[in-house]
């Protein structure tokens, strides 16, 4: 069968292959049949000459042209949901309901739709006039963004339809997507509806297109190039530094999620009150689709005592006789063996699961394992090794002085939850770590498990580095998502009839947040 | 004489000294009498410590605190006016009057009071909160700030007193202050006023800290340090640019202004109808302080003609007429001498100035050299060399089609201007010309030169790269300074007596604009 051909300025065109590859279906270990290129850098090299011109055309037109391209690509995602849900089933083993089907399709629709919203409504830009000087300002697109989807979100994060697509998008920017290779055809069908998307609304051919694969090489050099605007990456973090290194070395803003082990701190007083409640909490956030998120709760910090020896023994009795579902591909089963054998060469101890299991696909025992805070102490850094899937690392702290230490070498995480009682009993414990916590985390959480992330104007998926590349930002959450792939724009002395839409004296819509003279405002500007 | 002490952790002490240096009068060449130390690691160890420890003593601490220093500092350097204009005078050479008494100064406590009262007033933060599912996000000290002042804004730029001080301090951090070795007394002066407003306003010592200089090494070892929050950085691109990778391969956030060119677009018809007072205008802007400007109009963009020729032969006359006022040090002089031989080299003639001129001190003759737009097109990248310093260079652009591909070549600025007429003739040329430049600059100017830069809410100090390290943040204006030094904290489910000031349903001032439900509002929010 022929290669599938790539998404360049508007056409799918065959690719200048430097190789193929074929999907697999990993709850299987079988091959799917549909052949995908690895593309060569001509093809990089046209996509960026396209982007770089549609980028000058989108930046022409009205912000309604891309919320109209939003809510129509929603609405044809909808219109494919069944044959989308099917194949990125087969090509990632996640269920079809309600995982794909109930939650993440409709999120990622959804996703479109507030970013839709958010540029019509325009105030995600920060408009601001100081009309005593006639200076102005506002946030612009910064040019053609560059998105590498993650493994596992085929829909939610998807580079070609995704959370930073969508943001990108609304800012004003073309996207080149660059898929991620174990779902090619899922990428594929989003695409289409994508480009068929643009076509019906009349946005610029090349505002989305859409490699399969790239060299890594190749991936370097795209993210540094002059015609690149900004990127936005999900998925490891040694493919990430590397490709912030490239990005830093040529100025390009680089908005990156790159790992996350979502300390939970589980405090006695809220042991007592709820042990098996809580025990039911972590159980399910971080076995749910085999603990692949980025806000799986990977570590557990817990007081030692007989509640928490209870509390343990209770968890791994839950992983043992717990399904064990598959993993999204080979990669993510040898990463988890791989992380498993670091963290057990610092000290930390099986207690249940720890190999892959003899089903068919990729599957892996789910995974326990303790170790004592001091143990923790004396190898940080390896003891905060991220095991990507269903596996987590419970830390058993001596004393209250003990936590705060183990607390001090946490690195940058997305999440970082705590669990206290209600009558009060942990409350001044609270008060001594949390502090910690903060300041180490984007997001900080009360008495639930860290995997859900609301699609909220409130939201942070994001936090200190090396969670993200930059403590500022967040990948979730609209309008503030949308910030990230924008550049300031000013205007000093401007001539009114020469000043973008948002900066005019009138608001352009009526509903437009500015900042006037220092106030938050919707009016238009007296005169 | 001994050495004088740096500041650290609340004390004068001895520094651990890799050696020591005299600022000299660059005025008369002569060496200054107090010898300085230049700081060995142990000195930067001690500050990180301090550091880190006061950052989580400020986040503990009210803003009103903040604001209070910000206040007292502020006043306590309008009550030392003379001797500290006096001082900057000796180790600059810049005009005591207007310059440093009655311009840079004001400038530097006005920011200072800005900068507290957006700190009291608390919307820079941008505090969000989505009621329905009790998720609540605001802005917060990103952790102590090094802050690296440049050689020619002795106050307003000052590592411990000038824009980047008083935003980082304002969003709840610490400073350490790099002085810049060409006015060690002046940052003396302020530090010590900095100090006794920390002991009148009861913040903790380390807040304010300062070494005057340090080895190359030591500067990249600080920036990547765990113990820091963030950086700020205006100065050299070279110099700049090798502290961005130390900061960037540690995932530290840091903020730089690096060069700009600021072109200026002088179209046709604005030369015939006030092209005198575009002389004025330009010989004013890029003579004033030696040119010694961030936004001195280094590249003058001209069409070629009988009114560009008078044009530049005015200018020359005027620079050729014009006092010869000091640089900055024997460095700037240097520095100047060797751009100006690269430009040449790639084809720039010089018809005004070009050699030191032999009076006391650190003198540039006022240097004017024109180029061709193809003899522009031909070297881009040397013939946009920074030559800080009294020096500009005219290019004369043969056709519009020309025009728009020398702007294609641009570096990123932090502003670039247009001059056109007011009757419409040149509007044309505007509109094919304003989307190439305003991709490329931080602040898009009509009918003015660039060099001032008023401290408001809507001010752009910042551009793309080259000009400064993240295009989507500016260095003056209040509150967007402020977000630089700043982490996103986002509060998930967290009980309401944990949540900080702004985030409760209560607004804490009745001032603050929050983000709540996706509306502005100062209200609080309705339960």
């Amino acid at each position: 069968m022929a290669l599938h051909p790539v998404l360049i300025a508007g056409h799918w065109q065959a690719a200048h292959a430097a190789g193929s590859f074929f999907a697999e279906n990993p709850a299987t270990g079988t091959p799917l049949t549909e052949e995908y290129p690895t593309s060569a850098w001509d093809d990089c090299d046209a996509v960026l000459t396209a982007a770089a011109a549609a980028a000058s055309q989108l930046r022409a037109l009205p912000v309604e042209k891309y919320a109209e391209f939003l809510d129509a690509y929603a609405t044809r995602l909808e219109a494919r949901a069944s044959e989308l849900v099917a194949l990125a089933h087969a090509e990632t083993g996640l269920p079809v309901s309600p995982r794909l089907a109930s939650v993440e399709l409709p999120r990622t629709t959804g996703q479109l739709r507030l970013a839709a919203a958010a540029a019509r409504e325009g105030s995600w830009a920060l408009p601001t006039i100081d009309s005593k000087i006639n200076l102005r300002s506002v946030l612009e697109p910064v040019g053609p963004v560059l998105v590498f989807g993650p493994n596992n979100f085929p829909f939610a994060y998807n580079g070609v339809a995704g959370g930073d697509f969508a943001a990108a998008i609304a800012a004003g920017n073309p996207v080149i997507a660059k898929a991620h290779p174990n779902h090619p055809g899922t990428s594929r069908l989003l695409a289409e509806e994508a480009l068929a998307a643009i076509l019906e609304t009349g946005l610029p051919p090349a505002t989305v297109q859409m490699l399969y694969n790239i060299a890594s090489a190749d991936g370097l050099r795209l993210v540094a190039d002059r015609r690149l605007g900004a990127v936005g990456f999900t998925g490891s973090r040694s493919g990430g530094l590397r490709l912030k290194a490239a990005a830093d070395a040529a100025g390009k803003p680089i908005y990156l999620e790159l790992s996350s082990l979502n300390p939970v701190v589980i405090l006695p007083g809220a042991l007592a009150e709820r042990g098996p409640k809580i025990v039911e909490e972590f159980t399910t956030s971080c076995l749910m689709a085999s603990g692949q998120f980025c806000t799986n709760p990977g570590l557990v910090l817990l007081m030692a005592g007989e509640a928490t020896e209870s509390f343990v023994g209770a968890v791994a009795a839950k992983f043992t006789a717990a399904p064990v579902n598959p993993l999204l591909s080979a990669g993510v089963a040898k990463g988890l063996q791989t992380s498993l054998a670091t963290l057990r060469s610092a000290g930390a101890e099986l207690i249940a699961g720890g190999e892959a299991v003899s089903q068919p696909g990729y599957r892996f025992a789910n995974t326990l394992l303790v170790v004592r805070g001091e143990e923790f102490l004396a190898a940080p850094e390896q003891l905060q090794t991220e095991a990507f899937g269903n596996a987590s690392l419970f830390v058993i702290i001596r004393d209250p002085a003990q936590l705060v230490e183990v607390l001090e070498q946490l690195e940058g995480n997305l999440t970082g939850g705590v669990y206290s009682d209600t009558k009060g009993s942990d409350d001044e414990l609270y008060e001594a770590i949390a502090p910690q916590l903060r300041r180490r985390v984007g997001r900080l959480i009360n008495d639930k498990m860290p995997t859900g992330v609301a699609v909220s104007p409130a939201m942070n998926h994001g936090g200190p580095f090396p969670a993200t590349g930059h403590p500022g930002f967040t990948a979730v959450g609209i309008p503030a998502s949308l910030r990230r792939f924008a550049m300031l724009a000013c205007y000093d002395n401007v001539r009114p009839a020469r000043l973008p839409a948002s900066l005019r004296d009138q608001n352009p819509n009526g509903k437009m947040w500015r900042l006037l003279d220092g106030q938050w405002s919707q009016a238009d500007l007296a005169c």
